[in-house]
């Protein structure tokens, strides 16, 4: 006999969720490949000079950042981010706040630390996806609320509150959002907060997108109506996600167990990079980039939508960003998106299927479109090219 | 009504296992207690002019670094990973590696896929104290097995692999151990290994230490005995913590399921450093560090055995390590080293209990000594103290 891995993997293996990047690689192949799927900033808006300067000063005066220590983080990187945060009307002390390796790693802490396998988890539908890799092998049930053009459907939201068993979090990126890029207004964000105080259901508010708005900014976090939010914030999208530095703000009943999750998980987050971004956050230089930032993925939305009116109008419904990086678009009813997607690929054409943003992964009429990834003249070409593949698709389809 | 987190918390909290370093801060406080807690290479020979070079390298050729790719890893890292591993002895490829956060992560990412609450996991006694926190969180039900002078006693491992309900893993550090610094012979390595084939139970093999030896190489690790062992390798100990970054070599048949749960708890590996690294161990610089290292560590445990010797001769027996961090100190049975703790710390001198390498964490009379972080004038001092210490707490109480 030997390691029966068939027999070991049988009930773990269905419960990872599968990457999406290694699925990309089942298209049909292409040279020119032109991928909406990125939630990224571009390769040439990354602050390469600024991050390798301040790389460089933090090894001269401070060699000690390769050794073990500070799982929580560096305290004046805590202290920084809270001070931003507080900017934003959130009244946080850097004790509030534990580094972590992207804000993944955060929704990974609050799990380990509030999930029992088969609790319920309460996410938007469609939500994050990379929120679904950590529910799912936890064991979560995972229930969903419908997003509308003002965010999360409150009323829905209380059904599944009320509902037995009690849900053990909330889960949603109440900014615009990933992947429909809709933002809770702020009488829902009140009612959301009321709603998961009266069932005793706490809140986890992930955060990528709320400073990267295009023409203003948008409501304060959740955080700022309630101490018991968990803030999820990240540099992945206003600097680079290669750093794989964000950040969690915890209640203080918290912190030390989730320090000690992280010790778990991993023991610390890299400390030179949490030294050097100190750095780049001192003086207005990150405010300069955020200002460049918007500015360049607003004009980039802008050129998105003008093309999708051009290539699909009456064809399909979409939503206007107020920021972040994605358009969610939904073609008619019955349309499967996971299927078109091997079309658009023959095409020279992809995006993320609607299906990957929901629990049960069944096909949908939707799908994402990040913009922020593509230059202007692969926006174009890219876009001419979907509606290409969708018109050809879909028209006889619903003739 | 808020949020009821002492309710929330009640049951999960007891499982996540404390952080030591936080426990440390409990001690009477000194202005220099000398600490012999630290498992990690001394500050002053952390290779920062090296990883610094590296560093400023990889930003001039690969501004890309910062985006996001390869959750597996950098497949040049882990082609020369591969290639070192071949030198010991172990036929691996690169498609056989994936860059984790430091081995703790590997264990962690083994654990999300292989393990079920309830699950059984066999462990030495005493073992590494973060493998258990990473298997109590997920509610393992953890077995031990005793060490000896020559390493886990398989006639124990057999007993627990036989009884019901048969174990899910085998967690070992077979060479120069944390804590005890014992090697398992060769003998027992191939008896480990038919062991777990015969009952079909995987062997996680977690080698930290396996080139930090003194005067001889170990024998070959359990992985070349076996494709089917899970092997975790890092570079933490022999270059330094603060890089986070160490290796899982794994059975083809777990690779894409452990990428997959790698996305899910963090996306990726610090990409930077990943090919910061790569240049590092170009040419023979690491081999001639590694050379550097070895006779630096040797000094030191020389001098902290005629410490021991000339402190605690016939008051405590310890082992004698052939590499590795650690030495093992075993006062006689009934002293509790949790106690003692308080009293050296008075006198100003730290280690680490026997009882944080023991799931149940009831006292020993055993604790851990690391020589690597002291200075010879810190060892020879923090030993006077440490004697001091005992012979006034340990002797009245045994005459």
């Amino acid at each position: 006999m030997s390691i029966p891995w068939d027999r070991l993997l049988a009930e773990r293996a269905a419960r990872i969720r599968p990457s999406l990047l290694v699925d990309f690689d089942r298209l049909p192949a292409s040279d020119d490949l032109i991928l909406f799927s990125g939630g990224a900033p571009p390769l040439e808006c990354l602050p390469t000079d600024r991050i390798a300067e301040a790389l460089a000063e933090t090894w001269r005066a401070e060699p000690e950042a390769l050794w073990y220590g500070e799982s929580q983080g560096y305290e004046p990187l805590r202290a920084a981010i809270a001070e931003r945060m507080r900017r934003r009307g959130v009244a946080v002390e850097p004790k509030d706040v534990i580094i972590t390796n992207g804000s993944q790693q955060g929704i990974d802490l609050i799990a380990r630390l509030l999930l029992e396998p088969g609790d319920r988890v309460v996410v938007e539908a469609p939500t994050y996806f990379g929120a679904l890799q950590v529910f799912e092998p936890f064991d979560a049930r995972i229930s969903t609320v419908p997003v509308d053009e003002c965010g999360m459907v409150i009323e829905a939201l209380e059904r599944e509150l009320a509902s037995a068993p009690r849900p053990k979090l909330i889960y949603t990126v109440p900014t615009f959002q990933n992947p429909t890029a809709v933002t809770l207004d702020p009488e829902r964000r009140t009612a959301l907060v009321a709603l998961a105080e009266r069932y005793g259901v706490p809140i986890v508010e992930d955060d990528p997108y709320g400073e990267l708005w295009f023409d203003r900014p948008p409501p304060p976090p959740l955080r700022a109506l309630h101490p018991d939010v968990l803030y999820l914030g990240t540099f992945s999208k206003t600097l680079a996600p290669g750093l794989r530095v964000g950040w969690l703000v915890a209640p203080r009943r918290l912190m030390k167990l989730l320090v000690d999750a992280k010790e778990g998980a991993d023991i610390q987050a890299d400390r030179l990079l949490q030294r050097a971004l100190t750095r780049v956050l001192e003086g207005d230089w990150f405010e300069r980039h955020l200002e460049a930032a918007r500015a360049n993925y607003r004009e980039r939305c802008t050129l998105l939508l003008r093309c999708l009116e051009r290539e699909l109008a009456g064809l399909a419904a979409w939503t206007a960003p107020g920021g972040g990086f994605f358009v969610w678009v939904t073609l008619p009813e019955g349309v499967d998106t996971d299927a078109l997607l091997v079309e658009c690929a023959r095409h020279g054409v992809a995006y993320i299927p609607g299906s990957a943003f929901y629990p049960d992964r069944t096909p949908r009429p939707s799908f994402r479109l990040g913009f922020t990834t593509l230059s202007p003249a692969e926006l174009e070409e890219g876009m001419a090219r979907l509606g290409r593949a969708i018109r050809a698709a879909v028209r006889p389809s619903l003739a």
